[in-house]
């Protein structure tokens, strides 16, 4: 009989914890830029966290690795050939953008050990990082964006929250330079948070791609890993182009693409404020 | 300086748990029919809990109440009139009904201590049971439904998980029956529970609706006190009427009621299934 249970809590707040039960804690790192921790779950298969977050579990990445690829890769008003991820160090927004049949994707992640421990723990995810089509960087999105001369018809910031190394990924400045770095009808697009609980988040994103593009756009998915299962991205306003067929995930199809737009009064009302 | 903290959780599995911090319970007892819990909760007010499972709380009620109302009122074919809710102890969807301007209500309720403690603990919820157009029934609905000879241009099932009291409320038999007490033309709603963690629910609630009417319609909520934070409602395919505006509630609004049935692969593949 097995007497010891060990747990995982992400805190949403002072008062509300989700838990995972878990097998065993493979690793704990404290790098320059945050601290990750990789746990095996009994119910979501391999946990990364970062600073107590939740960031990626293996059994529900594909809706939000989807959710940030598949929806922009279908709003962009041509059929997107490059792409420029903004951390992501798991690889796997890269992952689903060359299952799109992008041909250049850069992946600017400033922690190399997230790199690593995804190569080592989720080799299925950060396999992208071995294809000869993807370029990784190990270095600064913000300083990336203010400095390259290319550029990308998807624009994807797969950041963590706006809070410490990520929070100048939610700044006006960056989006100024980010929208430099955008072709003509591309798409740039962010996780803007959990509505529910960090509204600040969403209302952060709002503003800086307001003030680089003519307005926002702000669709949501079920994740339900991450705080209040529920999560939005938001991304710049584009013309359509002719979809005769999309592509379906496990998650993302055509019905959704047109659904996750479709947001509930109090997340219009976050948008309004 | 306060040492010790009080905690509820809700087991989702035996390695996942969601816990709410809890300023005091407030009563639990143990009645002919469950076990019902209150707690006062920092973040989401009062909480009422049966058998350890989160029925309602006070700050993300309006969530579910209005999606179990408010989508099938739109959906029915003429304006609805009258209604039958089954469950529905805690007056929340005859409230909404009411709003709606709905001129008749039948609420039956297998348990009469449901009642009580909502009135007791949720006045601004339960006020419904004091408006002369709602007529409160204490016993239960699967007889109910069998014997009564009244038809109604809405029946609501609000009941708790297929297991325990609620068993009944998802068995074809149940689902003829109350076929038989609805209008031409009304709508059949039941809470479907969570795709991700109980799709068995959503199984039965299908084969349920598919076995006293011509088909099925799903459509999902984002609900972040309840299991995954994904919720889903399942009811018999209608004709739809023209609409010219819809009420706006505090989740539910226009776009919704049209998103909402846009569903997750992984959610359609349930239903194939």
């Amino acid at each position: 009989m097995k007497l010891i249970e060990n747990w995982f809590s992400e805190r949403y707040s002072d008062n509300l914890q989700l838990s995972f039960r878990v097998k065993d804690q493979l690793l704990s790192v404290k790098t320059d830029f945050q601290r990750i921790d990789i746990f095996d779950t009994y119910d979501f298969g391999k946990l990364l966290t970062i600073d107590g977050t939740v960031q990626m579990a293996e059994n529900d990445e594909y809706i939000y690795h989807e959710m940030i690829t598949m929806v922009p890769y279908y709003m962009a008003e041509k059929v997107p050939e490059s792409a420029l991820v903004i951390g992501g160090g798991d690889g796997g927004a890269a992952l689903r953008l060359l299952e799109l049949g992008l041909k250049r994707i850069v992946n600017v992640e400033i922690d190399n050990h997230v790199v690593e421990l995804s190569k080592r723990f989720f080799p299925e995810v950060s396999k992208s990082f071995s294809n000869s089509k993807v370029e990784l960087i190990i270095g600064d999105g913000i300083k990336y964006v203010s400095e390259t001369k290319e550029k990308f018809d998807m624009i994807i910031i797969d950041s963590t929250d706006p809070v410490g190394p990520a929070e100048g990924l939610f700044s006006p400045a960056f989006y100024k330079n980010a929208s430099r770095a955008l072709n003509k009808g591309g798409v740039l697009v962010t996780q803007s948070g959990s509505p529910f609980y960090q509204p600040f988040a969403l209302k952060k994103a709002k503003k800086g791609m307001e003030s680089a593009f003519s307005g926002f756009k702000t669709y949501v998915a079920f994740i339900p890993t991450y705080p209040s299962g529920f999560w939005s991205f938001t991304m710049n306003p584009t013309g359509s182009r002719k979809l005769d067929t999309v592509k379906t995930g496990k998650y993302f199809n055509k019905e959704i693409l047109e659904g996750s737009f479709k947001l509930p009064t109090f997340v219009n009302d976050i948008l309004r404020s």
